[in-house]
């Protein structure tokens, strides 16, 4: 199809190889040369902590395909009639002259290669800070098979790891270490883990992770690893804790690596990551640029942004395969999409988070639904939250973020659809999505989820949200927090400094509450809640909201039955409550607030 | 909100009582009344086959609120301030006078009550033909909890059970037998069981079912029930065969239950089910109608249906007591989305079929893509088949129906939201959609078909249905049909009738074929058939094309390595067959066409 004669790759993983071997089967003439540096070729980074966990057996599986082949070089030459060189480095790009040149790292030899088009697919690098220590032995990244293999070495029972950073590498990691037996500790410099999602969500996160034995210090930056004689990391010393570890994992995300194209030019976007259009190409238009090396667009907020995920990679590989060979596709940009599990939890985002959305500048709605995850009495069923934000004035739909030991990612795919096409919730409510009892309630969680935010939007329901009750407590403001739950519930795990009537009874116990007070109602999960707003208020209560999510998704501490205090609800824990029979009760009721 | 004094429902399921509940939600002062005929209400009926089965253990289950409290008339008294009246049949409707006729069937007491807003809320009726000895005892529908408890006293250990009908209720009901250890025949009369299935569809849903014991009979009906001199069924006479039978489970379907709103003249629609206008009224203004009995708009052929489902009576009865309240909220219709589960495999459908989309005269593009539902070395990785039919001239896309072992809910529900809003395949390519290894691969299963079904519509690939490919094999038509599998693979399990050649042989041995006659190449999921084409037509064949879904979608005749001939492959071999590197070979390619 194309008229190009040599297509040179630069980088042997996801967005090279896809795009090396969709330009082949555009294109049966051209010739295709692939340089690069490591060894391994077109592994799957995404499936590491995988690999460390266990859960994954052999490094092979890692870059075999569907049945079990692996795909070295000489299976791409055969199947595809690739030319790919492995240890060899592209030390610099001659634009003008269109030629690279290239250093053979085993042998030293230097050579040029002249290309009519070229991809520049040269990844990301991880970030590390330059701590004091951070050369000591067995502290790793987890982005190359070498690192896999070198944490499998030091995982197992009673070892101790830290993990320096609680994006969702570091999640990952925590689970292939918890998985491996390991002590695990996360230190985290931000006040939560997860900085894509809003904060209430991120300790659910945070709370599970901790149920099941890991240290999470939030608000903890690492100043200093320290080792032994042999240089081997014994001690990391955050702001606020000396930890005993014997190795540690860096989890600090990742830059983008644009050596090559800012040595030779290229523009480079605000993000760092280089800069391409809608076709993939960069500044110079015979030099593509793909995968987690470039800077994208985001579909919602209109930014550039750096969101490095092996999924893009492949698609803008895909489209600069079909570009080269004269096909005239693009990238329409993402929309912020994440997933990830760590130890039983899912979790999945997609659009704007609040904060993202609130420091646009931007009026939002949001609503925190928890529901089970199928028919409640279906025996897997399990809580999952989902966290809806929408724009005030149009409704549209800007972001969804979902949580729990429950099916998520279903609903962040649908999320992720209804958020590209700039949907709004007043268009959802009614959407003909599959039901059966092992699947989802007969109104699914999203579409729950979706009611309960146009009941906002329209003003039928008034929600707040824990952090805005959360900053009226601490500001000392004078409201009735209502707990309408029974004396079970109560009994077991509550929220401190609240009014405690069952929802059963509030009927004949209304004279104990103020007439003009605010009233903020809340239960396990606000239905009832809301429905205690729904008896107030037509006996004369001037301002009654619910708290969106109840006592599941309150971040803040609660006080158990003993007296204990503990931070937060855990999913686990939740998850118990909603399928133990022992607290029924007739205060209780089955729908929710959007129903 | 409203002006209605009185609210009047008729049923107090799934579509009367949200009716009812989100009626007093709105409006504290209402009268609201609800006659329900028999003894429970609010009770889960798609939760049935999984009572029958012992998933779900307690009949209270099934009519209990998320934290395990019974919704009884009196819990909705209490809760709701609504009043259910058991045990009472509503005979007539006076629309002049606005009046409804009432019968107490414990005391047969008689009662005219007047409304200002009614709700018909019957529901549907089992199916049941005038079969001689359809009256025997031991037979029984699987609609109410009284089905279901005599299902549970008749199954066990060595019981036999017949299930006439392979709908999904049947199907649903053969799960529960089977986990009951009863012997299992399914009667069906057409040539498929699910009609909501594409024939190849269908095929791998029978297959599975077959792999687990279940006798599928096709094309087969019953003729009568035959009996002991106690009255008890003994045996189901089919066309073609006698089974004996301990008990049989009716699944035909259900009728709308139309009588009263027949008796008083109310509109009904081509379909027999009540007609109503988006905002859920009958031809009469003051009287509504929701859930089963109803005839619904498909959104995607713009005509009339019935499609009972509890999600579809949820919504329904949400907007009936939103407009009863004054409230002007619409139900845009459904797409026609399905999902069951039958023994580990899991099935759903949105939209049209490619059957349903011909028939309307839609000259349609189709594409069947097995693909692994995650990443596919990640442990639980299980195959899933997409099919997705889309208009050939608009690339709009029509349907989609996913089944296998894997996670198809996921994708159904992705489908559906992109069928109601009439999405184009190309607009969707590059969908954000979530990715990690234990919920898919990068570019996601329903990419990988949207890819597919895009590059046959721009005629970038050529494919040829397996349905296609049987009526030329019948035909006699002369083609090369080409399997292009490995040793392994084609020793194990065959498609009579073909030339073998692997893929990585076949650039040595193109020799052996003809370059003027049509080449069909399949491998085990045609990836590397579409890779055959792509090294053939360059060579010079000018008709080549991959058959859809290749040898794991094939829905006839299989010989096997030691010459036994089976009907066709079930998703457990083909999964087994995924997972093992066994088979590895240099033949294999991982990427698949759209790729």
């Amino acid at each position: 199809m194309g008229q190009t004669k040599h297509f040179v790759v630069i980088g042997a993983s996801a967005a090279g190889l896809k795009a090396a071997s969709k330009a082949r089967r555009r294109d049966v003439a051209m010739k295709i040369t692939v340089f690069n540096k490591g060894t391994f070729i077109s592994y799957a980074a995404c499936g590491l902590p995988y690999y460390v966990s266990g859960a994954v057996k052999k490094q092979e599986d890692l870059y075999s395909n569907l049945i079990g082949v692996p795909r070295t070089p000489q299976f791409f030459k055969k199947m595809k009639d690739l030319d790919i060189l492995i240890h060899h480095e592209v030390t610099s790009i001659d634009r003008k002259n269109k030629t690279v040149s290239v250093t053979n790292l085993d042998t030293g030899e230097k050579f040029t290669t002249a290309y009519d088009k070229l991809l520049i697919a040269t990844g990301a690098e991880p970030v590390m800070p330059p701590i004091p220590g951070i050369n000591l032995k067995n502290i790793h990244t987890l982005q190359s098979i070498e690192d896999a293999e070198a944490l499998r070495k030091l995982v197992g029972k009673g070892k101790k790891g830290v993990i320096v950073g609680g994006g969702f590498i570091g999640l990952e990691a925590a689970e292939a270490l918890v998985e491996r037996g390991v002590e695990t500790t996360i230190v985290e410099k931000m006040e939560q883990i997860m900085l894509g999602l809003d904060y209430e969500m991120s300790v659910m996160v945070k709370r599970h992770l901790e149920s099941k034995g890991v240290d999470v210090r939030t608000s903890d930056g690492v100043v200093e690893f320290k080792g032994d004689n042999a240089g081997s990391l014994k001690q990391v010393v955050t702001e606020n804790a000396v930890v005993d570890a014997d190795f540690a994992v860096m989890g600090l995300g990742v830059r983008p690596n644009v050596k090559l194209a800012k040595e030779t030019g290229l523009e480079l976007g605000t993000t760092r990551g280089i800069k391409v259009d809608e076709y993939m190409r960069t500044s110079d238009p015979d030099i593509y640029a793909a995968g987690d090396c470039v800077e994208t667009h985001h579909i919602v907020s209109n930014k550039p942004v750096f969101i490095p995920l092996g999924s893009t990679a492949n698609k803008q590989g895909r489209i600069v395969g079909i570009n080269v060979t004269g096909g005239r596709e693009t990238f329409p940009g993402v929309v912020g999409t994440m997933i990830f599990k760590a130890l039983d939890i899912n979790v999945g985002r997609t659009g704007l988070t609040e904060r993202e959305a609130r420091a646009m500048g931007i009026d939002v709605e949001t609503v925190i639904v928890p529901a089970p995850d199928r028919a409640h009495y279906y025996p897997q069923s399990k809580l999952i939250a989902t966290k809806l934000i929408a724009e005030k004035k149009t409704g549209k739909l800007l972001g969804a973020q979902v949580v729990g030991m429950g099916v998520v990612d279903k609903r962040t795919n649908l999320f992720t659809a209804l958020v590209t096409i700039g949907a709004t919730a007043e268009s959802l409510g009614n959407l003909d999505l599959s039901y059966a009892p092992p699947y989802s309630s007969p109104i699914t969680p999203a579409l729950t989820a979706i009611n309960v935010l146009r009941n906002k939007l329209s003003g039928e329901a008034r929600g707040i949200s824990p952090l805005a009750v959360k900053e009226k407590l601490d500001k000392g403001e004078d409201f009735v927090f209502l707990d309408v739950r029974n004396q079970n519930e109560y009994d077991e795990v509550r929220i401190p400094r609240t009014t405690f009537i069952p929802l059963g009874e509030l009927k004949g116990r209304m004279g104990e509450l103020p007439k003009d007070k605010e009233i903020i109602a809340f239960c396990k999960i606000s239905l009832r809640g809301y429905e205690a707003c729904n008896m107030l208020e037509p006996a004369g209560f001037k301002d009654t909201k619910f708290m969106d999510g109840g006592v599941v998704t309150w971040p803040f501490e609660l006080v158990t039955g003993n007296g204990a205090r503990q931070p937060a609800a855990t999913l686990t824990q939740e998850n118990r409550m909603l399928s133990s029979s022992t607290s029924a009760n007739q205060e209780n009721r089955p729908n929710p607030p959007g129903a």
